[in-house]
């Protein structure tokens, strides 16, 4: 369906074009900007820290009833314009057969990393609706809970964030054996991504299926790479899964971090919406990018650890840079921080939604 | 003293004007691309590793012969062409009374952590000659053992870099204490910049004084700031210490690394030459910063674990992209990992030194 048709249409999919997010992923004009935050959900508010003394991460995603909950804790405190399903990038992993744990205070575990072609053979067929069912439960449930203005967002690993954990094993800050898999065992990195991204396609889509709204794509950590490496190795195979869940007629965002230099490139690959960190001014970033798309950011996380006037000034310099363009979703450069105060998080909703300038 | 002034006076400083990194660093021209590696010395080399099995890091600082053989090892085994003097960014701390440590496999410690106005005022006064001299007597050996033509770079670490790690306690991911001070404590950040500055310029013009033939200033995590915040809480200080070693008379390299939307402030801030990192290509880097600056950069240090045709391939895409224009350094865009073959580091100096192409 085309926007025009979207607008028009019965509300097939329950969507609500009063929605200021979902307007603004069309760049159509909104009275508010909308906001949310990546990570709205998690440590830092007191509701979910009382959940987690009861079940572990994983546990949380795997029953429907408590990461709805979860997901529905922000939209309740904060006021924010969307929901995203609580879950995490990784999940995919475990039925792939891998293995996932979150070890204390270090993240992501997996067990089985990937390094051979063999490893990437020996990695289990999978059905989203099958194998992550518990996701798509969630997401039904909360199309019935959430009201009815409050879009619900999706969201995978793009295939290359998912891969840096598979191979390195967890977390990096070089992704040495990532990138060493790139360079020197290049039909190895291309098998795993061809299926990681046929994987990540079928989870987006049955997620949209069951009823998510949007759709974001995370590629956390795209960033580390060279432009040239991120069109040759990765670029294919985060068009797939964009492409794939644009064609279910859904907006699409397009998430990375420290991606001045491959900002051109991840348009090429889709979304509807482009993150941006704090690193790139909005305005420039959205030059850069060019009018046909919209943009989301970009706050650095660590803004909302100082005081409230210091916070306003910068929430109020992204806004004024965004000029009241239509298509401009406020949300932070990354994740939401463990410890950061709720107040403060709560502060910027308002101050979104009640500014006034340049409009 | 300018350019043609160097050139044409006699070598007062012995300087060699047949050495092509230093005439690259002048963007005069030479007739092969100079290059050499950040961290040269280093793990990776078993002549190091053979001498680590018997002293620390900080031992090896602080013994000026055995740093001077540190330094050396890379110029013999590579044929690099220029030395870096074998010290530690973190050195000054120990002097400043805040305590250095290296804990196995986690980098450095540093045990009291500046957080306050008071703790600022406590750090000791700083005397680069008597407190770190070793560094300077290190300076010295090597001034009389490294051929004329092999120029020997002194460096320290930039004030946001230090005080990065002297407000964390150590290395860090987010900065959250860093970015913090700033936005919540511009008071106790300013001060401590100002301190920090003072303290680096200092030690920097002690190692031009003892016979560093050019310097570079280390600003590696600085890509974690949006161009505003470094206009603001980081510019004034870095250009404090890279006007003053310039105004010594030896080449300055202001190095940083995911810094494509900082490039045109760092050049404010000063510097002969930009170091660039592999996020944006070289041309387009060197396009932005402006025909008026060297560049030095920028292969991805993951790309030497790479089979040898690999490497080839991505030295000589740098190189064609500088095109012969006096004035690249090469180098990687950060410093060698360890592991790294040392047989592929050796390649890539004669793979430079052979280009014909593009000339």
């Amino acid at each position: 369906m085309t926007i025009p048709q979207l607008l028009t249409q019965p509300a097939t999919r329950n969507t609500d074009y009063a929605s200021p997010f979902l307007r603004a992923c069309h760049r159509l004009p909104t009275d508010i900007t909308p906001v949310w935050f990546m990570r709205q959900a998690g440590r830092y508010m007191p509701e979910y820290r009382a959940i987690r003394e009861k079940y572990s991460l994983i546990e949380i995603c795997q029953h429907p009833e408590i990461a709805a909950e979860v997901t529905m804790q922000p939209v309740r405190a904060l006021g924010v314009d969307a929901a995203i399903l609580f879950a995490d990038i990784l999940l995919p992993v475990i039925p792939l057969g891998l293995g996932l744990e979150f070890a204390k205070g270090e993240g992501p575990v997996i067990a089985s990393s990937v390094r051979t072609l063999e490893d990437v053979r020996a990695m289990k067929p999978f059905d989203a609706e099958s194998d992550l069912g518990y996701v798509m439960d969630a997401i039904r449930i909360l199309r019935n809970e959430l009201p009815h203005n409050i879009p619900l967002i999706g969201f995978c690993g793009a295939p290359f964030t998912v891969a840096s954990y598979i191979i390195e094993g967890g977390s990096s800050r070089e992704f040495l054996k990532t990138k060493t898999m790139m360079y020197s065992a290049p039909e190895v990195w291309h098998a795993l991504m061809e299926k990681l991204s046929n994987v990540l396609t079928d989870y987006l889509v049955a997620q949209i299926r069951a009823g998510a709204q949007a759709v974001q794509v995370f590629d956390s950590w795209v960033g580390a790479l060279s432009p040239q490496d991120y069109e040759t190795f990765v670029l294919p195979y985060s068009q797939k899964v964009l492409q794939a869940a644009k064609a279910e007629g859904v907006p699409v965002i397009h998430f990375g971090t420290n991606t001045t230099t491959l900002l051109p490139l991840m348009k090429r690959a889709g979304g509807d919406v482009l993150g941006l960190d704090w690193r790139i001014p909005l305005d420039d970033g959205w030059k850069l990018l060019g009018d046909d798309v919209a943009v989301q950011g970009n706050l650095d996380p660590i803004v909302l650890f100082a005081p409230v006037p210091e916070i306003k000034k910068r929430v109020h310099d992204i806004l004024n840079r965004a000029n009241g363009k239509p298509g401009h979703i406020f949300n932070l450069g990354h994740g939401i921080l463990q410890n950061t105060p709720v107040d403060n998080v709560k502060a910027v909703v308002d101050m979104v939604h009640e500014y006034q300038g340049n409009k």
